[in-house]
């Protein structure tokens, strides 16, 4: 396995074993749980969960997989910050469009080849992305793995 | 520039940018918000950021890097759980030893090549790393990076 080969492996299993974890996790919380805030005056469990969906299916854009899972998710829950009196979809559906988004990014993810992977994005121009070749479809998962931790810390904090 | 040395930046870029945004989010947080809890029953901010700082120290060892620079506060931020009745060092200290980590980190993080970056860490034997070549420094960093911004999740809801 030549350098190359093992670097896009290390960030690719990164990313499987965050979405595994974040995966387990949310298993293990309670519809009750997830409708509970973080912590005082902050997001609420559901609002996150349906950030996150929401963040996966712009990656299907971002990385040029096709039209979005659940394209109503971005004005809730990226455009929109979170409202205790906003009135969200409830768990039940979170669950399954989660479950839906990873089959999803898992399939089209598994069809692209090492070449594939260090590719522009679809955001980055062709002329930007001559100088800054970091800007690829791998850089992608890379900076949404962290994003997914982030948000998987917080959610842990239901867990009580 | 290669595609490993694309993809070796791009890791070490993830890891200053989620370091910088951590320390960032501590110079908001005042001592008295470190010392709320995240959630109700949960590791409080002090807690944890001595738990970055001890798992930053770890990767002294583990990157070969030579002594570690606190290394008592492993046993108080990772072999014992978090208890609201422990004595833990205070905040001032605390941020003292993080900027401190930060620098011998990055100073030795600095003077390491690409070819460094590819070579086994210290915990793994040469035999399995023959067969595993993804158990490199580089990893090291990787992981580390995905475990600060799960905590750095957790540490902004103090901000409230």
């Amino acid at each position: 396995m030549n350098s190359t080969s093992t670097l896009v492996k290390m960030i690719l299993d990164r990313w499987s074993s965050a979405l595994q974890s974040c995966d387990k996790l949310l298993n293990s919380l309670t519809d009750e749980q997830l409708n509970q805030a973080t912590a005082p005056t902050k997001n609420n469990g559901i609002y996150i969960l349906g950030h996150l969906i929401a963040v996966h299916d712009d990656m299907i854009r971002l990385l040029g997989f096709g039209e979005k899972v659940v394209p109503a998710y971005f004005d809730v829950f990226i455009k929109a910050p979170y409202s205790a009196d906003a009135t969200l979809p409830n768990a039940a559906e979170l669950r399954l469009n989660w479950t839906k988004m990873n089959e999803v990014l898992s399939q089209k993810m598994n069809a692209l080849s090492e070449a594939n992977w260090l590719e522009a994005h679809t955001a980055v121009s062709a002329e930007d992305f001559a100088k800054e070749p970091h800007r690829n479809k791998l850089n992608i998962i890379l900076t949404r793995t962290t994003h997914l931790t982030y948000h998987t810390g917080q959610l842990t904090l239901l867990n009580r």
